[in-house]
């Protein structure tokens, strides 16, 4: 039995933008013992989430990360030991544990975020697909996008680990759907291995026309994951009536004061248009609706879920970096040795 | 009887933002005449409103006008002649009739905006608080903004003449309204004159920090006639869930793809918020639901109904400009000679 607690602390606060592991501190600690009511939790994977550059110095919807504490993180590992009635050893469980080993539970945790498995589901997919990253896809898409037969579905950051999900099950409800990625090699396999209608490489020069080109009519949901220019050109292309799903702005997460301006919000008057920000967290209890409709596409290969892996508890502040950089393909994790 | 129609044409298109009077030629043509299904109007107020400026160059909802046409306006007068069956000598109307002193109408026009006026609706109120510029007020503020009791509201532009109806509205339904303005004249009009519960002058100062001053609990309905920066600081101070309602854009009407930049707009995912444009055409089968909530308001002397009146046929141009540089308080009209 191990009795080391690796921890991953945050060290200081970024200046600019980025993610550094410098920004981290590594320590070595007791693995903490439980009291009544709590279980203790091993994590075997880290989930890699660019709201976690907000988290290290941002007031958002969650204070950040103290100075000298774990990393906030959300995580998935089994539990190891219980005086909880509700959790029992050998559950597996997600959750917002942070970067360590060994992390103490009293069945909730500051996001609300504390899920105990169904033997069906694994680690890596309930980090992703069946995690908050797939809720966020499927909510933004459903029930922000409100998506209608026949619509027009524009999805950016579509190689990404939200975007890659929320492209493909607008197409596995049967629209017409066309993502936007960084460089030919992510569009290839959108549209390749994934089976989106179309992918548009946003390195390639102008997304306005790129967008015009192929959505003729209009775009009537543009799920947006990245903010900026791409956002503009998306609502230079709105149909009327048009729903703009706000569900990440990885062109700002570093400084939320410096974001890529837009200027074609005036299109939201002339097309009838909606934009809406959404945060999962408000429907984590619609969970299994999510999971019902999702499991049967999964099963039957109408969407796969990609995972891209980093190996080791030392990989985690990299990992989180690839993000920043468009490294990862679907999902980024962190598989703990 | 007069024998003359006087008409302004588009003769050229604006380089810049501006409207200026050498955009305009002035003509005199004969009086047209009508056919059968046909009426004559003849205009005796004309409407300016932010919109016309992007009617001179721009696609919208709406084809530009076309050079060397009537200038098109929202205008109210009275019907001369007929051979319409809905509409007989003496009745007062208001449709986009343009800038000319006679129009042969069939009883619709390009917007769909011909209305009959009841007989205790006169012409100024008709083409200000009962009409466009009302009804945008009213269903932007009440059907957009869905506010709640013990919401606090803030409307930009609120000495200007949709927002200084959507400021009482708000106010008379008893919700805490905040307006923003130019200049302390405008703001002390707001306040003392029209019982806005506060003003704030956009050209003081930083007005992210005036807002979080006077909404420390944050904006549930932000309504926006401005864009850019002032738009900025409203996103900035948005309450959960709270609700933009994009009405207008006169910082951009000029060009709109050099509309001024927002950067704030990630403050609709933490914020859980929403950003919805509209048209008030959509909303015009419902005019009678507004005019039996305003009336008795206006009776009552709960809102008011602040017009701007410039003389004479020739003052058409100039008063349009007055617009684009804030000096119009309240609705801006035009009465013909």
């Amino acid at each position: 039995m191990p009795t080391i607690n690796r921890q991953w602390l945050l060290k200081s606060r970024p200046e600019g933008p980025a993610v550094e592991r410098e920004h981290f501190e590594k320590r070595e600690s007791a693995i903490p013992t439980i009291r009544d009511g709590e279980f203790l939790v091993r994590n075997r994977w880290f989930s890699c989430d660019p709201s976690q550059r907000a988290w290290m110095d941002t007031e958002t919807y969650v204070k950040p990360v103290a100075l000298g504490q774990p990393m906030r993180s959300f995580t998935g590992g089994e539990v190891v030991e219980s005086r909880h009635p509700g959790f029992k050893a050998g559950d597996a469980v997600t959750g917002t544990f942070g970067w360590q080993d060994y992390v103490v539970c009293d069945g909730r945790d500051e996001l609300g975020t504390v899920t105990r498995l169904p033997k069906d589901i694994d680690l890596p997919a309930a980090l992703s697909l069946f995690g908050i990253t797939g809720l966020t896809a499927y909510f933004g898409m459903f029930d922000i996008g409100k998506p209608r037969a026949g619509d027009t579905v524009v999805v950016s950051g579509a190689a990404g680990a939200t975007g890659v999900i929320a492209a493909q099950i607008a197409k596995a409800r049967g629209l017409r759907t066309i993502g936007i990625a960084g460089g030919d090699a992510k569009c290839r396999w959108l549209r390749e291995s994934l089976g989106l209608d179309d992918a548009v490489d946003y390195k390639a020069g102008n997304m306005r026309d790129a967008l015009r080109e192929r959505c003729p009519d209009g775009i009537d949901v543009y799920f947006d994951n990245i903010g900026g220019e791409i956002l503009d050109a998306g609502l230079a292309n709105l149909a009327s009536g048009a729903r703009v799903v706000m569900c990440g702005a990885i062109a700002g997460y570093g400084n939320f004061d410096d974001m890529p301006p837009i200027r074609q919000y005036h299109q939201l008057i002339l097309k009838r248009a909606t934009m809406q920000g959404f945060l999962v967290f408000d429907y984590l209890a619609r969970t299994d609706e999510a999971v019902a409709e999702m499991s049967p596409w999964l099963a039957a290969g109408k969407i796969q879920n990609p995972v891209d892996i980093a190996e080791g508890f030392d990989a985690a502040p990299d990992a989180l970096k690839r993000l920043f950089a468009g490294q990862n393909r679907g999902k980024q994790l962190v598989r703990l040795d």
